[in-house]
């Protein structure tokens, strides 16, 4: 079994449209790389009462990892790590490791100490978080453990996520993770989706265990192109996969005409 | 008050992240263009009971409009259908509309009008759902009312679901919306976002009713570049807009030194 994965993304910007969430997609590849599964994603208004509720029901499914982005900054509608304290019942207190990163960061890029009220909020985490270090920024990621679910807070500035992500993050997923998938995709043109589906379902009786997953790409019945993407989540899948991909293209040569599918 | 949707988006291909989800980013533009606001995004896997879990919560959060993304097409795992037929305890049932719109399809694009198990799949439906007219597709939109909500299930080929959309969904967003919103983007430069902080903070004070949201977007503290979206959700909402603008670019301009925020 794949470890599991979910993220709750926290933010009005992209509810109303403005922000394209991306960062989703970048966490479900790192995810896949390293042989977790992304289970779902949520993504929610800047609103305590939905943090605390979204977060709350995501812990009770239990993922391995949880992840919040988004509203860790020093404004008021950031307020993940509110939500956060109150969907774990924690108090919210000054993390002094975070306000030195926080101190730490200012120092260097301005060259000045001064802990403004703006900034000690995003030093300001539930009790028993840890600060994970930003390399490119100044809010902190932050790390807590609750009943077997680690919850991981990140930002939501896509390069600031990522660069915690890579060095806080992929060691875990590394180490916990079951390894890159066994995988192929068949590029399929001129069959059409409901001709390709009995063969599928074949293919899935046959060959149990692995994961098909058809993706029309092209026009409908005018130049169809499929993308077909088989995969395993075994160890042992990979002979599997490229004989169940032969096994496929075998059935649609001898599909004549296209239109015959049952 | 403007009328609420959620989105429920299908599909093992977005967890995985071989598929980047846009249609989620594409209806909240239209929803907010029209005076809805998305309240939730949900991405699930091809789970029965994952489809109807959600389905089943989301509805009991009683948005106007629910839409499920996904899961429409003629393979095995599509089963949309079947999930939200489960969540709205419904029969599942072929329903003669919808096979109509499938079966007139294959005739225009094909010439033949044979109605194979696949082909069936699709007009599949739950019973007392009305199908949506897929112009440039195979399955058909979904519609069924619920308890005040209106579930409508698309198919997940982005130029389907738009032009289902546009034909069934726009009408109804213009009938019921509150119009498009009144806002304005400030783009504020050489100022850091812990130094914008208290400055929104007194915007909001003086401003009550609208809605600050700053959105970083250069580097930190060197070259810092900040979006300040501003936006009312009430007609009258105009001339306040804009003197709240002025108000925040006045408080800028009395930034001396930057660093000096509090």
């Amino acid at each position: 079994m794949k470890p599991t994965a979910e993220i709750v993304t926290i933010g009005n910007e992209i509810l109303i449209g403005h922000t394209l969430d991306t960062n989703s997609n970048w966490i479900a590849k790192r995810l896949r790389h390293y042989g977790w599964q992304l289970s779902r994603v949520t993504t929610i208004p800047d609103s305590l009462s939905e943090i605390q509720s979204t977060v709350r029901n995501a812990i009770a499914r239990r993922p391995v990892l949880l992840f919040t982005l988004g509203g860790l900054g020093p404004t008021p509608d950031d307020m993940t790590m509110k939500g956060v304290a109150r969907a774990l019942e924690a108090q919210i207190i000054v993390n002094g490791e975070a306000l030195r990163m926080v101190r730490e960061y200012y120092r260097k890029m301005e060259g000045e100490t001064a802990i403004t009220h703006a900034r000690r909020k995003m030093a300001t985490l539930p009790e028993g978080a840890l600060p994970l270090k930003n390399p490119i920024g100044t809010a902190p990621g932050v790390s807590i453990e609750r009943g077997g679910t680690r919850l991981v807070s990140l930002p939501g500035v896509p390069r600031e996520m990522k660069a915690i992500f890579e060095r806080s993050i992929v060691p875990i997923l590394k180490e916990e993770g079951s390894g890159a998938p066994i995988e192929t995709t068949l590029r399929i043109t001129g069959v059409i989706e409901s001709a390709l589906a009995p063969i599928i379902v074949a293919a899935r009786q046959e060959y149990h265990g692995l994961y098909f997953k058809s993706h029309p790409r092209g026009g409908e019945t005018r130049h169809p192109l499929i993308l077909l993407h088989v995969y395993s989540v075994e160890e042992e899948g990979r002979s599997k996969v490229r004989e169940a991909a032969a096994y496929v293209l075998k059935r649609l040569a001898a599909l004549r005409p296209v239109a015959s599918d049952r």
